[in-house]
């Protein structure tokens, strides 16, 4: 027996390093050759002509097969359980509204022809951005899909998962399919938050032009469409892998599989939405940063033109970095977010479930989907209540707009309180602890409470109506050197208190958890880990808004951008001007809302990766014991990648932007005309120039991110084999999630307030504090900001993907470590 | 019987919050009350008196009380073990050594009037802020000894130690006894780094006139005098300590203590150590940056004066601080890891012996002490074999510095090697497990490997003759901004290969442990912990030469800045530039060492930790599972802590180093002819101003690191308590350590290297590379060196001794956590 297990560990081992291998060769190649050029257009050419057979179907016939797709997910949804269909139901409503919203959007005017023309620069840099982009993308989805089925092909199925008859086979198709989906899916999500927003810019612009008001309404609604799309794509797409599996499978007849153990084969799709969501932040953010400090740099520094100045040949990068590098990453990252944390908590409720044996356990694991469905409905009625007022066709009596979108904010947590309470009741009441729901319903409020602090702890240190920011900005007064080592402390110490509110939530909502009620056979209460699922969910349940409050802020700056390249009147450019502060603010507050959740979710994941672990390995795995040194290692390998990941994120943008400079100072050199309007500048070779260096660049990182724990996981398997230690591996890779999950909080909390505290410095001694703009202060202050660009806008927001990233991944790549 | 626990949880619990709060108000009156500024000269006069008292004494008189003491603890010795003796004999003889080191440099000339005025200027503001910073130092050491003492009081004692009779007074006494002769010690050690420094910076000065090895030969015997002292005193304390209580306490004979448990009456030793070395390192990090960065941002970035012009007001300050900041506190932070590891290594070897029930376990458990008489030995014939040449008289004929140094370095491990060899023979040979020795053996030449590899890393990162510096100089073409992208990224990659070096040492130190035949009496082999000790010995076998190193840095600085303020010729200035330039070199590896002796002590640490719970609680606890919540929050809140310290001691810097900025700016106003040389500047001033603004600010961030473990300890435990889960407070605090650890780990190394990183590209854009002094360029890499201040001389290496303190204060407050 034991020689049979060695040649499997040594044949799997061979095999997943060989596809690594000859996964990384493959990326090299496709990145570098001849042939693959051609690959790469031949791909293009097939996506187009599926895309143009689909655009050529007459309107009715899409729209009867439309109609037959619903059916036949309405059926199998209503054989899976009435929540299914209501899940359903609410999805395709949330859609329906989504459409109105976008034709609502389009229909506005797109002002005049310079601004048109801009808009049209942009809008084609940022899809041919998107479109090379996601083609490597895709393609190393498709190698490491190949990977994963080849894993999953060798790997040990459970005995449940046999006497239920479902073979390797079933699995590793399952879970590559699902990883496939979750992976397009999220790519799809990105699609959309770019599409609109580069569509709306102009109309914002063009709109600033009559109304401040309306031109916020124009952008909140488009960061609504994309929210609505995004949240609801990832609740749906789950819910028709969890009825499709359900039903294909036979879950819940005799002799097939237990629904308690059905999420288990959902891993996948996180994964997949996390992989892309990875590379995606990464390309995206290194992409906007890199242009925005190189056309800085030159442009401000050097040359001292304004910003969004039309002279500056990076100006354009620049405008299609905003769309690419927030709006289409940004709505991948919360689309993983959410398919991820949904996952998790369903994956914990079947456990909690099967230990509790109560009777009918779809509530319990279908209530994330629930609760993500009350999320869109009230999501909309937040994204609605902002409306044209009265005043709409007056210039400048405009209300402050982030009293106005708070206000949509504070209704949709009302909502979010009122909506949650009920689901609980309804979901989550069981006869066996009558009083459990109330728990979980506290449960919930602690996770929104969470959600709110923590956006207010960001406002705080990030927003120059406070004392954080002030002090910074006074401390420009002394130069370069005296900022940054305050705003590095500034970031620093802003760790502290949302670190204290997470273990606060943390601990109270697992012990209303356990307190609920729940106990397993024994009698031991169970519901803890369940408790910290349903915070999590209530720290979620408002995500829609808040990816609107999001998106809102690239879509105001671009639109301030093209006002500027344009050269419209002053009073236009002041409009534009508060809606891009707004956006500021809101673009830093949802980053402290995303880390929350990502710390939160994170917990989920490890906890659903030591039930994934125990059941396939059938020995228990409830602990993971840092007093053993290779546990320890493994924690510190985790906290190391943390530091390694955010250096080379750092540094990619850097040396992307010097070739900015590069090219950007070599233009006004050759066309010295360009400073006084007589030349264009060459905008588009500055765009492809820095397309192509955050493609390149994003490949070491990203790479990083993946191949480590499942080096690691390996290589301490094999140590364990030969040293007598079972699991090690496992039990390693375990603490390498944490350390780095802890880490990853600490340093993401750390870029992204040191990032948004310098630029918002920045903006307030611009507002003509300590000398205002041309000052040595103000000089001073551009560094600051210049050195947060890639912290607030790469690595930060690149962190909180990676730490459910590697969760997703260890959950997926689980079979190798055992 | 819950009651009374109940009651004594209670009735200890608020005694100890009583005595902190206590001790906070007493501290803030002591700061800042009239009163006790009286009090202050008070405690002042007294000290004075008894020195005077001392000084009157005959000198035969005096030498006779010395031989009586002498004779007195070799008596003590003699009754303990042979091997004492050996240890007192080396220490004594090095002592020797040592003054013979003091007279050879104290003959050397001071050179002109000018030379000698600025070097007494130096001397008394240093002596000045000593005594202040350690007034106050040892004010807070006295109350903490109370807290302490009060602590024991309440605290249960271990059947083992009721059995042997000792108990709880003994024990407090013991306890409080360690810690306030470790406080003493260390106190002593940092007192005579700075002693020698202080006089011999000027006769370094002084020397360089005549030939550049002398100078370089004065140095480094005035560094070699500290490093032999505090590591002489380390041993000698704490042989002393274990002596006198195995004699005191009767260890050995029947029904008395077993000697396996001597070690853990130890542990205030160490906490002594590391809390005096921690406020030394804080104080007088926070000085020497405040001082150098405010000198430089108006003398240098304002003014375009160079470095250590005397027309600078702060320019004394400046070099006060290399006093106070590296040579005292790097003397106190060596002082306390060799004091933490010797103790935790004994503890480590008891636990070892006495699950193996070896026959004679004193070599195990006095292998320390013996490991470090022998570095002792071989230090000193490192630091002899620098010996001034036959070309002494030439000016400029000179050997490259490092070269020399790096030549004694090399004989020392060389030599290192071998007496480690032998002495794993001599001391660790049992007939249980003959070939045991070798392992250990094996052990300790990984430690030393380890050293010698960590100093080559940190040379690739900062020195300018690698790619990294080269890269981050040239990152300075485009200003402000990339620098700091660029130096911060390279700090947090520079952590990646200390990480897998640490890691693999671990590993194999532990496996070659494991695997020595040593085993337990279920056959289990235990030999792995010891394993990892023997290698953190090895890596600390050559401290006294890589301290002598490390002290050669600041005195050569500040020879610099005497021959410069002096205004000596530019021949002379020349040799001093090139041996600060090697000191630069050598303090940046010095660190290197020390944050790897500190990752791995610290493992050892924190087992000894454990062993102490488990011997207090009588429950077995050899696991901190991070699945568990709580103590997954207790990680959260270790990283955390490292974050918020690092904030603090970085903005402390800044915020002292506007009060400098501020004052020599109005010096410059109010005396315009300070500029022409007509009048001279108030540096006095300037030193008291800085001297107040750094110890004002080392309390915050020294206060949270000695409170936090302690309060979460306490909170946890309450929570514990009323949730049934015993050692909950431990255990939080077990996992709040290790996360503290690996944090601190991985950002003293981005700290220090970044920092170390920016200080040389400036020196490399110096030597005339990029456009030289005065481009932009050098402006640029001027930011980044002012950034890199606190990094590298203030936060980074307070992290150093951070991670000790945290693990010492836990294991001497493992009552409370109960």
């Amino acid at each position: 027996m034991p020689v049979q297990l060695r040649k499997t560990l040594c044949g799997q081992t061979a095999l997943v390093l060989l596809f690594f291998v000859c996964s990384i060769i493959l990326i090299t190649i496709f990145e570098h050759c001849a042939f693959c050029f051609h690959f790469n257009i031949f791909t293009c050419y097939c996506f187009l002509q599926i895309f143009r057979i689909f655009m050529r179907i007459n309107v009715r016939v899409l729209f009867m097969l439309l109609l037959l797709g619903l059916g036949i997910i309405f059926y199998i949804g209503a054989s899976t359980s009435p929540i299914i269909v209501f899940v359903f139901s609410v999805c395709i409503v949330s859609f329906v509204l989504s459409t109105y919203l976008t034709k609502w959007v389009l229909s506005k005017d797109e002002g005049p022809p310079e601004m048109v023309q801009i808009s049209d620069a942009i809008r084609d840099g940022a899809e041919g951005f998107f479109r090379t982009q996601y083609g490597t993308i895709s393609k190393m989805a498709i190698l490491l899909g190949l990977v994963v089925l080849s894993i999953y092909l060798f790997r040990s199925t459970t005995p449940q998962q046999e006497s239920s008859g479902l073979g390797r086979l079933t699995t590793a198709f399952v879970t590559v399919a699902s990883f496939l989906l979750g992976a397009l899916c999220s790519g799809i999500a990105g699609y959309v938050g770019m599409w609109v927003s580069v569509r709306a810019n102009v109309r914002v612009s063009s709109a600033a032009r009559r109304s401040a008001r309306e031109a916020l309404q124009i952008a909140v609604r488009a960061g609504g469409f994309s929210a609505l799309v995004v949240v609801g794509m990832a609740v749906i797409g789950i819910a028709i892998l969890y009825s499709t599996f359900y039903v294909w499978l036979g879950v819940g007849s005799p002799g097939a599989m237990k629904v308690t153990d059905l999420p288990l084969l959902l891993v996948g799709y996180g994964f997949g939405a996390s992989f892309v969501a990875l590379f995606a932040q990464l390309g995206g953010g290194i992409f906007t940063k890199a242009a925005d400090v190189g056309a800085d740099l030159v442009g401000k520094v050097e040359q001292g033109i304004p910003e969004d100045d039309p002279r500056n040949p990076a100006v354009i990068a620049d405008l299609v970095g905003d769309n690419v590098g927030d709006c289409a990453a940004r709505g991948a990252d919360l689309f993983e977010s959410i398919a991820a944390e949904i996952i998790s908590a369903m994956i914990l409720g079947g456990t909690m479930v099967q230990r509790c044996k109560i009777e009918d356990p779809s509530g319990f694991i279908l209530f994330p989907l629930v609760v993500h469905s009350f999320d869109l409905v009230i999501s909309s009625v937040g994204i609605f209540s902002i409306r044209n007022t009265r005043d709409s066709g007056v210039i400048g009596t405009i209300e402050d707009p982030m009293s106005v979108l708070q206000k949509g904010y504070s209704m949709t947590i009302i909502l979010a309180v009122i909506t949650f309470g009920l689901c609980t009741r309804w979901m989550l009441y069981t006869d066996q602890a009558p009083s459990a729901w109330l728990n979980f319903a506290l449960c919930g409020l602690v996770g929104i409470m969470m959600a709110y602090i923590f956006v207010w702890i960001s406002k705080y240190y990030t927003d120059y109506k406070h004392e954080p920011v002030r002090n910074l900005a006074l401390s420009n007064s002394t130069g370069h050197g005296t900022n940054i080592i305050a705003g590095i402390s500034l970031g620093l110490e802003s760790t502290a208190l949302p670190v204290l509110v997470i273990s606060i939530s943390i601990i109270s909502a697992f012990w209303l958890g356990q307190t609920s009620g729940l106990v397993d056979e024994s009698g031991n209460p169970t519901g803890g880990l369940f408790g910290t699922a349903v915070a999590t969910m209530g720290m979620l349940s408002t995500a829609a808004y808040v990816l609107t409050m999001d998106m809102f802020g690239p879509i105001a700056d671009n639109a301030g951008g093209i006002v500027e390249m344009s050269q419209q009147p002053e009073s236009v450019r002041e409009i534009t001007d508060v809606l891009d502060a707004v956006g500021n603010t809101t673009k830093a507050t949802t980053k402290g809302f995303a880390i929350g959740s990502a710390s939160l979710a994170s917990f989920l994941l490890f906890s659903a990766y030591m039930d994934e672990i125990s059941a396939f390995s059938q020995l228990p795995f409830n602990q993971v014991d840092i007093a053993i040194p290779e546990v320890f290692i493994g924690g510190l390998l985790g906290s190391m990648l943390i530091f390694l990941f955010s250096a080379w994120a750092c540094s990619a943008v850097g040396r992307s932007a010097q070739e900015v400079v590069n090219e950007v100072r070599r233009q006004f050199i050759e066309r010295p005309g360009i400073m006084y309007y007589k030349e264009k500048p060459d905008y588009v070779r500055c765009v492809s120039i820095v397309a192509a260096a955050s493609l390149r660049e994003m490949i070491k990182p990203g790479a990083l991110a993946i191949i480590s724990p499942v080096v690691v996981g390996l290589v301490f398997r094999v140590l364990g084999h030969y040293t007598g230690q079972p699991l090690l591996g496992a039990k390693v890779v375990a603490a390498m999630l944490m350390f780095a999950t802890v880490s990853g909080i600490l340093m993401a909390l750390f870029l992204n307030t040191a990032g948004g505290a310098w630029d918002n410095a920045k903006k307030y001694i611009e507002t003509g504090a300590l000398g205002g703009k041309g000052s040595d202060c103000h000089k001073a202050a551009v560094t600051g900001d210049t050195v947060g660009d890639p912290f607030k806008d790469t690595a930060g927001p690149s962190i909180h993907v990676l730490i459910k990233m590697l969760a997703t991944i260890t959950l997926v790549m689980a079979p190798v470590f055992l």
